[in-house]
Formats: C-alpha cells, structure tokens, sequence
C-alpha cells in the first residue's frame, strides 16, 4: 500500500476545499431561509464536472482522489443514519406502525407503476420499463433526516413516521429488486436464488436486533471500562460498520439502514447521550458535508443529451409525483391529516445513493442502457435537490441555527 | 468519480476489523504495562503483509483500499499532531527554548555523522552514506507524543521540549536534505535551488505565525457565530488541511510540523477547549488507530535479507545512539539533568512516517537503492517500536487510563 507522498498532500488541499465550500454556500443557502443542504449539495453540482470540474485540476489529476472521497462521504452517510437511529424514539415508533407500513408500501408501488407507464410510451421494452418503476420506487431518507434536523422535525409525528417508512420502502423495494433481477435472468439465481434474498433480509433483521437487545448493552459498558482511549466509540463505530457491511453483504438490505437499526439499538441500549456528543461535531463539522458535496462530484449534469430531455421531465414528474401520492396516500389511509400525509409524502421524494445504487445494477446488468442510465442519475440529483425545499415549504417553522437545535435537544431530554 | 459499491462496502470490514484489532491490541499492550501505542503497531505489523496480509485476502484483494487507509491514516498523524500543539505551553516553551535548540541541532548532526560512519564500510558510495546519514537525521515526534499522552507527561518539562526540539531538528533536517539533493544534482536546481528552499521555509513560518497571531481569533469567533452546524470545528480543520499542506507544498516543511503550528496557535487565539472537545475523541476512536496500524500495513518485514541483517542491525543500533547521544547530549549541555536529557533523547529515537519520507525521496531520486530502502524501512520500525517502550522505561509513572489522563488536563485547567 505505498502511496506518492505527493497524493496524500494534494488531498489534504482537495478536503479543506470540499468543506470550505460545503460550509460557505450552506451559509447562503440559510441566508435565503432553505435549509443548508441544499447549498452543500450545490457546492458540489458546482466543484464538480458539470462545472469546476475540481478532481481533473492538474493539482489532483492521476492522484486517484475521487474514490477515497467516495469512501469517506460513505462513512458520512452512515453515522449520519446512525445518528437518526440514535434519535429515534422507538417508542413513538411503535405508534405510528400502521401508518408507516401503508405509506412504505404504497410509496414502492405507485412510483413503480408510474415509473412503468412514462417509459413505455418512448419505447422501451416491458422489462426496461419495469426496471424503471424499480429505480423510481428506491428511497433514501438521508437529506430529509438532515433537513428535518435543520427544522427542528426530526422527532415529530411525521419525522418518525418517515424513519419507519423509510425502512419498510427499502425492505419490500429490494426484495421486488431481487425477485425482478432474479426472473429476468440477469442475477443468475431464477426464482429460488429470490428467495434466498427475503429469507437472508428476514434472518439478517432478526438476527442484528436480537444481538442488539441480547448483548449491546453489556458490551457497551464493559468498553467503556476498558481503559485504552476512546473505548466506548471505537466500540460503537465497528458495530455501526459491521452492522452497515453486514445488512448488505449479508442481509441484501441497504447499508444506511443498517446503521440506522445500530443507532437504535444504541440509544435503546441507553447509551444515546454519551455516543452522540462524541461523535456528532466531527460527523457534521467533516463527513456529512464531504457526503453532500460527493453527490455533485458524481454528477455530470451536462451528460443529458436534448433529445432525452422530454423524458427525463417526465421521469422526474413520475418521481415526485409517485412518492407524494404513494406515500402521501399511504399515510392519509392510515388516519393521517392531509398537511401531516402530505409532508411524509415529500419527505420520501429524494432518491440520493440508493437511486444511484440501484440505478448502477441496472446498468450492470444490462437492463438499463446508458441512455436511460444518465436519465436515472438526473433524477437522483433532482429530487435530491427538491426535498429540502419541499420539506422546508410543508413543515412549519424555519431552519434552526446549531445553537437552537441543541437546545431543542438539551430540552426535550429535560423534560 | 464512479466507484464500484463493493468496495464501499468492503472497505467498512476492512475499517472495522483495523480499529477492533488496534484498540484490542492496545488494551493487551496495557495490561503487559506497556503503553497502548506500541500494541497498536504490532496489531498493524499483524495484519500487514508480514504476517497475516488482511488487504490480499480475496474480500479485499483489488477494491484499491491501501490508499484510502493511507488517506485516513495521514489525516490521524495531522490531527494528533494538531492536539499536541493544542496542548503546547508556549510561554513553556519559550523557556525551554535554549535548551531545544541545543537537541534539535545536536539531533540532526550525530545521527547523519553516525550513519555515513556505519555505511561506508559496508562497501556504500560517499553520496549514499550522507544520505543514509540524512535518514537517520529525520524524526517524527508523533508516537512519542502519544506516549506521553499515555503516560501524563506530555506537558512536562521533558515533554515540551520534546516538542519544540522536534521543530527544529524538522527545519534543519530538511535544509540538509535539500542542500544534499541540490549539491548531488538529483534533485536538479543545484545549490540556489536549496538557497531557494530556506527562503520558502522561512517564509512559510514567518507567514503561518503572522497569519495566526494576526487575524486567527478574529475568524475563529466569525465561524462560531455562523449558523451552520459545527462552523468553528469545521473551520478549524479546514485550517489545519491548509497549514499541513501548505507546510510541505508551499514551504518545504513536514505536513506534521503545519498540522502542528496550526495547533499551537488555535490555543493561543484561546480556543483550545472548545475545539479540543470536539475533535478528540473521534480522532483517538478512528483516525489514529488506523495510523498506527497503517505503519505496519506498509512494512513487509520479511523482505529483508539475511545477508542484509548485520548492517540493519548496526543502523539500528545508529540511530537509537544517535538521537540519544545527539539529542540527549545537546539537553545536557543546555543545562538538563542527566535523568531528563536521556528521557529527551529516548523522545526523539522514533522516526515514523517522516523517515519513510526521506527514504522514499532517496528512492526516487537514486540516492538509495532498494537495499538501503529496506534497511531504512526496517529501521524506522524498529525504532518506532521502540520508543514507547524506552519512554516508558525512563519516564516515572505507569500508563493512565483515558479517565485518568482527563481528570489530570481538567485539574490543571482548573488550577
């Protein structure tokens, strides 16, 4: 593993860029009163190469940089999950089952549907279409956890009921994946090789909350007794990558909700208070802003030739609209008020990494061409970029400074 | 910047199994009464390709993981750099100052005399055994800095003058190095091209200390105000990127010694606590462990040759006598004590990442074979084995729990 020494140098220039950025259009960003975000993802539509095209610089050029960024906002979209875990109240969670599991389940397939019915007219084959409703139906609730956190909403009615979607989409939306891929004979495995997949999400699920409720607590406080530093978060931080590796390399669920049922687990285990305050200042301060500027990093806007464009609209229409009406009605069928359905219907819109993820497999494997690849990728980043705004519009208030979300916090805990 | 989401993935394993295997390491390191940093390298020597090889294995093996763990890595030296200058006294160091300019300088010189003295009888050109004597001369404070964390003495009269030694034998070092290479032509700007040098690194220092002094405070209060999430720690790493690379880029100096400065004059502006807080226990929870295991992640100790082992051998012995003697020797003629100049000159023994660096610019520019490199690769771990080890010998005292080492900074706050 030698590396140019050179390489290391020009990296350390490359991140204090990526978070000078983040930070300086976050700032406008709330100066216009929308959430910070929405800049720090800017900042990165901006570096990347839609624009500045920052990594192609001769200062960073041949150093191999890009993937080591994509490593470390990976890391910053975990422990930003796992934190929404931590600040989950499991039980409010509880309460709000029935609504979660109608606006979960009519949020894969409404966007499914739609998804089928805008790419069929411009001529793609069944299958195609079909893998495109799968695109439109992922969800990634990582911008909405940090807008609601913004506005103060994590822990409301319809900031918890959008955590238990969340996990619920991603569940039912990964075994529709596997079961498509599997009888489209692309991931080798036919129908039986599907049902490996749930019975390996079921066992994985079972088994990393049974492990949790068996064993986290105790172990928790025997290294927090260890005497090397830090022994409690170093312990914390291999369970939250364990967990985020195994949920998919073992469970075939996404890695973000693996780190998120950790955060649970951990505050569950008692241990929320003590956890968060060590690791929420290096998390915000570094990896999340790395995370929302690799977002544009990844994007090249301008890849969207004219002649798709009519498409991509309709897509993206397909996109938002699948969700707010899925979700949204899923929510309203299951007691809530049209003002409350309609922000967890929004709340649910943005794609972020797990579009671009499933997006990927698709390419992969050959159900999706580059064509209807690049249209994908526009998708994530508009919805991306939407969310907050969305959320900003249908929420109440406006985005708290750092100062007020901590004592937001600090009173709740009081009370 | 396209990654393959496999290697996102197994790059969390990977991350996992190296902080669990460092800080399990630490914890036996400890209860053999040794300082935790030393288990933390033999848990890198471990899993590194001496022993058990762990980026090899088929779960890794081509997902281009080794720079990423560099990557990491180089952020925890320059981040436990920046806490050791945090936790610098200067008006401390003002005393100490005649005494540190004696071993740093003492420190440079008997080492490069002691190695041309080992290389030239076994058979090496007059060129080579300079720069193998240059080697030797390179020091890197940064596991020593961690011992004395460990130990409680980093503060102590010892430990400071450690510090400031370290700077200076790191300027003086380099302006040897740069002359060296200027007068052996490799380097290609002859002897004005080093004159060049002193200039930049000069400047640099001068530049970095006006910089802070002038406008550091101000800035730093500014970021606090902002209201986005963690301004005042995310401006302060930007500002610690910026002094560790503009260190190395723009003025010739180790990134370790900007890192470093960066550090000293945060606590000057008088915001040590705050950012001290906020930083710590995340880089002593991940990114230092992987530092330490990555030493050994990069060391193939095997691949040295039996043939080669006496003159390792006597190149070891030269450079623990070296600093001891060189650096010790110049303490005690700035008026130490016996005791307290052999515990500086044990403080200096290790040559970590910085030798490495010197050793690699040999390599590319034909001043060391693959031979010497080797010997100097051996040699810088061995002596950063070492050094935990010695200093714990010499220094009163047995390690103290994290606990313990926080009660001790929070008592002499308080006092």
């Amino acid at each position: 593993m030698q590396i140019d020494h050179a390489h290391l140098l020009s990296f350390l220039l490359l991140l204090g860029l990526i978070i000078a950025a983040a930070k300086a259009a976050g700032w406008a960003s709330l100066r216009l009163g929308q959430p910070a975000v929405l800049g720090e993802i800017l900042a990165g539509v901006l570096l990347g190469p839609s624009l500045l095209n920052v990594l192609e610089w001769p200062l960073f050029r041949g150093a191999g940089l890009g993937p080591v960024v994509a490593h470390l906002a990976n890391l910053g979209v975990l422990f930003l999950m796992f934190i929404a875990g931590l600040e989950t109240d499991l039980g409010q969670m509880r309460r709000v089952g029935r609504v979660a599991a109608y606006a979960g389940t009519a949020g894969v397939f409404v966007p499914l549907g739609l998804g089928l019915l805008v790419a069929l007219p411009f001529g793609y084959a069944l299958q195609t279409g079909v893998f495109f409703g799968i695109v439109l139906a992922a969800t990634s609730v990582s911008i909405t956890v940090q807008t609601l956190i913004e506005l103060g909403q994590l822990e409301s009615r319809e900031g918890t009921t959008l955590l238990a979607a969340a996990v619920i989409d991603d569940v039912i939306a990964i075994v529709v994946l596997s079961v498509f891929v599997a009888l489209a004979g692309a991931g080798g495995g036919g129908l039986a090789g599907a049902g490996i997949v749930a019975v390996r999400m079921a066992a994985f699920l079972a088994a990393a909350v049974a492990l949790g409720a068996w064993g986290l607590r105790r172990a928790l406080v025997r290294s927090q007794r260890v005497p090397v530093s830090e022994g409690l978060l170093a312990f914390t931080v291999v369970a939250v990558l364990l967990y985020a590796w195994g949920a998919e390399a073992l469970g075939h669920v996404a890695s973000i909700t693996g780190a998120y049922i950790a955060g649970v687990l951990v505050t569950e285990a008692g241990f929320r208070e003590e956890i968060e305050h060590r690791l929420r200042a290096f998390t915000y301060a570094i990896l999340v802003p790395v995370f929302f500027v690799s977002i544009g990093l990844q994007t090249d806007i301008r890849m969207l030739a004219m002649r798709d464009l009519p498409f991509a609209v309709l897509v993206i229409v397909a996109a938002v609209a699948g969700k707010v009406l899925g979700c949204g009605g899923g929510a309203l069928a299951g007691g809530f008020s049209r003002a409350e359905a309609l922000r967890v219907g929004v709340g649910m819109v943005s794609r972020g990494e797990v579009g671009l993820i499933v997006a990927g497999i698709g390419l992969g494997s050959g159900l999706l061409d580059a064509r209807g690849f690049a249209v994908a990728v526009l998708m994530v980043l508009v919805t991306t970029l939407l969310t907050p705004v969305l959320l900003r519009a249908t929420f109440p208030g406006r985005p708290l400074t750092e100062a007020e979300a901590v004592a937001r916090v600090m009173g709740e805990e009081d009370g």
